[in-house]
């Protein structure tokens, strides 16, 4: 039970965790970017058959659970715990989402991290041996993220090309103890880190500093260079966060930019589809992860990489009375099966 | 490592897990109530000498989570992972407040259930072998949660007799491998329970089913009667609802009455000072456990307890959407160090 800790902030498991299935659903949009092919599932009417921005965002939660448990060959009492979040107040998108599911609940909250919070919180409880399977579970809208931070759709504000868009999606993993060929093997916690950046519509550039002291962080944790992982997989810093990551680390002595991903610009093509910055939201992460990172680790193509979605840690209270937006990032070792994990 | 499971929502851990310290700080009408003399703290300032209601809070927080470490006689370093939640909307009190420990973070939501779930997932981690200490720490501000969740302070609204008070107040527990007086045996996850009631000003009754389900699976996981706890604490229930529980549980066979305690009730004088059905929020459950509940096991007076932190899973959103108000309640063992986990 002892000795699963790896240095100051990470944790390597004795028995790496099973991903045993993922599932993706995603809005009209998203279905029309790059990886139209690579999601189970691209909802046509935004309002996924509710009659409110929130409620949608929910019964995308609820489907892409029910999908991945589905592809897991689970019932849903098999599954002990749900780890879920979203963005909203409250986080209502997942308790009214998974509330029918009945299954217990831990409900989360990391902003854009929150995929790799789920996924580090889940596999900790099934190498404790809590539970054979757990669910990892998040979400994000454009519409009810932009109701929740920013202005009313009709007022169609004037967005900076630093700003990113809000994934509608939803990303979902079964973890559990049964074969599967990709595995959990660590995980590193991410901390606060705070530059006093204010600007929430460059977000990249407030949450870049968490990525780089959590992928910072992992290399001295599990003692391993850039070129120990076949792509180093960043949540949503687009173009501008992607800049100042390289940057950071360069500082610091690491040049990741030859195996650094980003999904916030991997899920749109930026040159036709508008979308300034990249793509960010809970579901930005989590449904790349799932539909093309996960993909690629099961057929062996990618061996090891770290996934560190990225939180930027802010409310409409916070920015009006004038705090700054501190990030988070959590960091999560995936590997092949039968790589083994050093 | 297997095998820490059991019934269908609980864990029984091979090794309690200890809760080496505990500190509480409160408002000036916590400080008033009848626990006056047990909180390590009382605030005469409700801003905490800052100057928005968002960022007291957050301060508060901070202090609390200093204060425990230090009664644990540890360094922040030593805290491997923070387990942290409030109310606010995107958990603000909590990422402004404990940024500059430098400490890992999980944030968490379950709304006033929140130290249920900090308490859970900390024993969890700590079980697991993932770090020899974590802190598992929640707030609230009576004012910040008027803000988030009703009328403006200045507006006065009436409130009927079904509502309870925010508790000004923050709770932090260091759990961990040292020896200590008081244990977390186990836990039971809880699952979101919604018999569709919609009113926001009577919390208790929304929650109070959630109460139930994780009160009477405890007794089914771990296969035990009222009898086999000292005391079954609620966090939030106040009147209304610690009525309503008692009648959902007379109505499957179990009298708790005459063994249950609500923290919403025994923090402030529901005679004197004016709080209608009792107190709520996040700090309420915290700092009772921590000032009252946790010395009572620690001298042995109390040999096992069950603290079942209750949940309302609303926003403003939700509310003006018409949503129901759904329930979570996460269960923990707590017992005096010795007696042995059966």
């Amino acid at each position: 039970m002892d000795g699963q800790t790896a240095g100051a902030q990470s944790i390597r498991f004795n028995a790496p965790v099973s991903i045993v299935s993922g599932a993706s659903i995603v809005g009209k949009k998203e279905g029309e970017g790059p990886l139209r092919d690579a999601f189970d599932l691209i909802g046509e009417d935004p309002m996924f058959g509710t009659d409110s921005w929130e409620a949608a965002e929910s019964t995308l939660q609820k489907e892409t659970a029910g999908l991945a448990i589905a592809k897991a060959g689970l019932k849903n009492w098999q599954i002990r715990a749900i780890y879920a979040g979203d963005l909203l107040a409250q986080s209502v998108a997942s308790s009214f989402g998974i509330a029918e599911l009945g299954i217990p609940v831990y409900g989360l909250y990391g902003a854009c991290s929150t995929m790799g919070e789920a996924l580090s919180l889940g596999a900790m409880a099934v190498a404790g041996g809590y539970g054979e399977y757990v669910l990892a579970l998040t979400s994000s809208h454009f519409a009810s993220a932009e109701k929740e931070f920013r202005f009313p759709l009709a007022y169609g504000n004037q967005r900076p090309l630093s700003a990113t868009w809000t994934v509608t999606g939803s990303g979902a993993c079964v973890l559990g103890r049964k074969d599967a060929k990709a595995q959990i093997a660590g995980v590193t916690t991410g901390k606060i880190v705070d530059y006093g950046l204010k600007d929430p519509l460059n977000m990249g550039a407030c949450m870049a500093p968490a990525a780089c002291d959590t992928i910072y962080q992992n290399f001295m944790d599990f003692n391993r260079m850039p070129e120990d992982y076949d792509q180093i997989i960043t949540g949503d810093l687009g173009k501008v966060g992607q800049q100042i990551l390289w940057d950071l680390l360069a500082e610091k002595g690491y040049d990741i930019s030859g195996r650094h991903m980003d999904c916030g610009l991997k899920i749109y093509d930026g040159k036709t589809q508008d979308t300034h910055s990249g793509g960010s939201g809970c579901g930005c992460a989590a449904t790349v992860f799932v539909s093309y990172v996960l993909p690629k680790i099961e057929s062996g193509e990618w061996k090891r990489v770290l996934f560190v979605p990225t939180g930027a840690l802010m409310s409409k209270v916070s920015f009006n009375e004038g705090q700054s937006v501190p990030g988070i990032a959590h960091g999560v070792v995936v590997e092949s099966a039968g790589k083994g994990e050093g």
